[in-house]
């Protein structure tokens, strides 16, 4: 794409309202927009990351078999009435429709995909399934202060497995357990992203929280010295001991919950009447879990913990593009790179902008955050090539342009 | 995908409180699931359908320019007043957060794309440019009785232009024009889609619909027998003549309004004070333009006029499969056929259920309504092949198992 063409422009200037860093850099580099408190629209450079972290979730999903769907946002007053947690839920918002009737805009599904599932589920044949989405969810929080990492409004993957067995859910949570390890690698942040045990609040004892080290974070998690195992606060406070190996020397670390998986046993199929039949013709309600992942949430974690005072470092995997290409002086050579890299299939964010000085441009090319920068010049030209710089490197190597694609792989 | 692992099923019976036709269809077929009046959720079939509507806009919106962006649900009071539809607009849905302040949930999105595209304009250089997004849509509908043609929540394609001057906004809206009549072409419904005269509201004379003829459209537009220009209801009522060509006889024709677009010349651009200064640097009103296309009304407008007395005929450009394969008695050979069509790129649902009746595999194909059907069976190998039949046509073929490929296209 030309950056000319691209309609949003970096700023300079942090804005007032915004403390958290993620929102800062995002919004100066014009990825995302702020509506209000808590509420971010994703501009051009923004969902493109965005769609491409939702991508890498989607393979990792569907490897586990996972069946996509889309649930609506709006959901009967029943359906929560059904759960108890239509008047328990704090953060749920509750809007009133044309004929006077009340509907909870959905902060999380199992209310819709607890009846949605029921009529194609009667034998324990019909077992086990898998469903995920990509939805909006909405949620009343009280603090709204960390830019991306808590909105009111965001697009989280939610995942629902249902199962005849304990057994078979539990290989089923492993499987999970393994995607999600996967999926918080291929975006960037595998090695500072810790499971942690957390508490499985009335039906399991320990749920997993994947929690990525981050000195912004609102939550803490304690590292056992011992095993290395990580532990959230709420357990920690509980019995101050490791849950896999009784240690009790810790370190403690900020972190940012990325995502969660949850065995939810029949907390949900009990008030809709979730059941099969087993081999034997008897009926017996059907186990299932749930496993979220935030994607403005990772999102916001890579900025928060892979950025500099420069600006964005992003990963390969989720750039907006692969390379930044930075025209100073030579508008026609670069034109023909360009071209030639957009044949070659190579995402190219080429910043053909006049009239901006060489800079402007490095500037907003660290802000931006894009991996590979190749830099064509009178002098880079003289020197026998285009200069390549990687966002993450200090230094830059002059390179013949017939070696561009062999060097940003 | 195989058939025995897909989650959902078809329902012999229609759903008693649906009179829609599209959305018994759907619902019978497991492409959707009705959660109240107005709102549904798209099932694994019929996200397949949805995904490939979505990209065809996009491949169309792209080519004329637009940036993909994605807009926030829940708006500020504020942006709403500014325009005065705050208390206009009956469909508003309204909720109120955590601190009491009150928000509108978008039914469209010129009170969000007004004040975010403001920052980045500032002289007629930086025009012109559109923005568009796919997001879902909240409106108070009184009458939510058209399945998914008619929602309180539905998915939107609506883009945005901004411009410096009539002759450029003239120029774009004409290019929109043709990418609707594309988009409309490559989902299946171009022949059934006419553009329609439509009110321009308070400030330009015409708008233009998109209007596909249905004998279940709520619309009615009157089609010029000069010049066959359509026109709506609201048109033909003021001004008895054809606007295009001042013929005044018409045929009279039921539809359902697939997409619009409309000139909304300063309407937004005041209320917001979204300006640009031109070469003389005079302050100037950008000029707007808004382009929308409802992804489920286009789903269930070729739901309701291209399906049979059996089920739904997809066109392949949006089908959910391009192949449903039977497999009858023989599925070791189905096996391999499946395996080698997989591996060449073909979209196949696989009916490898077993304990289900031949008759009952047709009817759900019926049903289902993927393009092409290849039944395998002892008796279609014993023939010399697979039996291979459209969808839309009553015939079928013997074909050899290595001309599948060359007959599916």
């Amino acid at each position: 794409m030309k950056q000319s063409k691209l309609f949003t422009k970096t700023r300079r200037e942090t804005p007032k309202d915004e403390i958290a860093k993620n929102a800062q850099l995002l919004i100066r580099a014009g990825f995302i927009n702020k509506e209000m408190a808590g509420v971010y629209s994703y501009l051009p450079l923004g969902l493109k990351v965005l769609k491409k972290i939702e991508n890498i979730i989607r393979e990792e999903i569907n490897a586990i078999g996972g069946q996509e769907l889309l649930m609506s946002s709006l959901h009967p007053k029943e359906n929560w009435e059904k759960t108890g947690r239509w008047d328990s839920l704090d953060v749920l918002y509750k809007v009133t429709d044309s004929l006077e009737r009340e509907n909870a805009l959905g902060p999380t599904h199992e209310e819709i995909v607890v009846p949605l599932a029921k009529p194609f589920i009667s034998s324990y044949r019909d077992l086990p399934f898998s469903v995920y989405h990509f939805q909006n969810k909405f949620r009343k929080e009280v603090r709204a202060k960390s830019g991306i990492l808590r909105g009111r409004e965001f697009i989280m993957k939610d995942l629902y497995s249902f199962h005849s067995t304990k057994e078979d859910f539990e290989e089923y949570y492993q499987k999970a357990k393994e995607a999600y390890i996967n999926i918080f690698d291929r975006v960037g942040i595998g090695e500072l992203t810790h499971i942690a045990f957390a508490s499985g609040g009335s039906f399991s004892k320990y749920s997993h929280e994947f929690q990525t080290i981050s000195s912004t974070g609102e939550d803490v998690i304690y590292i056992c010295k011992k095993c290395s195992v990580a532990i959230n606060k709420e357990i920690i406070d509980k019995q101050k001991e490791c849950p896999e190996c009784e240690g009790d020397d810790f370190e403690e670390k900020k972190s940012i919950e990325v995502g969660n998986i949850f065995d939810l046993k029949t907390k949900f199929s009990d008030p809709f009447g979730l059941e099969y039949k087993d081999i034997d013709g008897n009926r017996k309600p059907v186990l299932m879990g749930c496993y979220g992942i935030g994607l403005g949430r990772v999102l916001g974690t890579i900025v928060e913990t892979l950025s500099d005072d420069k600006g964005i470092i992003w990963p390969k995997s989720v750039a907006p593009f692969r390379v930044h290409l930075l025209s100073l002086d030579q508008n026609q050579k670069s034109k023909e790179i360009y071209d030639d890299l957009i044949k070659k299939g190579i995402e190219v964010l080429f910043d053909d902008r006049e009239g901006v000085s060489a800079g402007e441009k490095f500037k907003d090319s660290d802000l931006i955050g894009i991996p590979y920068r190749i830099i064509i010049s009178e002098k880079s030209l003289k020197s026998g090539g285009v200069e390549l710089k990687k966002r993450n490197e200090d230094k830059s190597d002059i390179i013949k342009i017939e070696e561009i694609i062999s060097k940003i792989d």
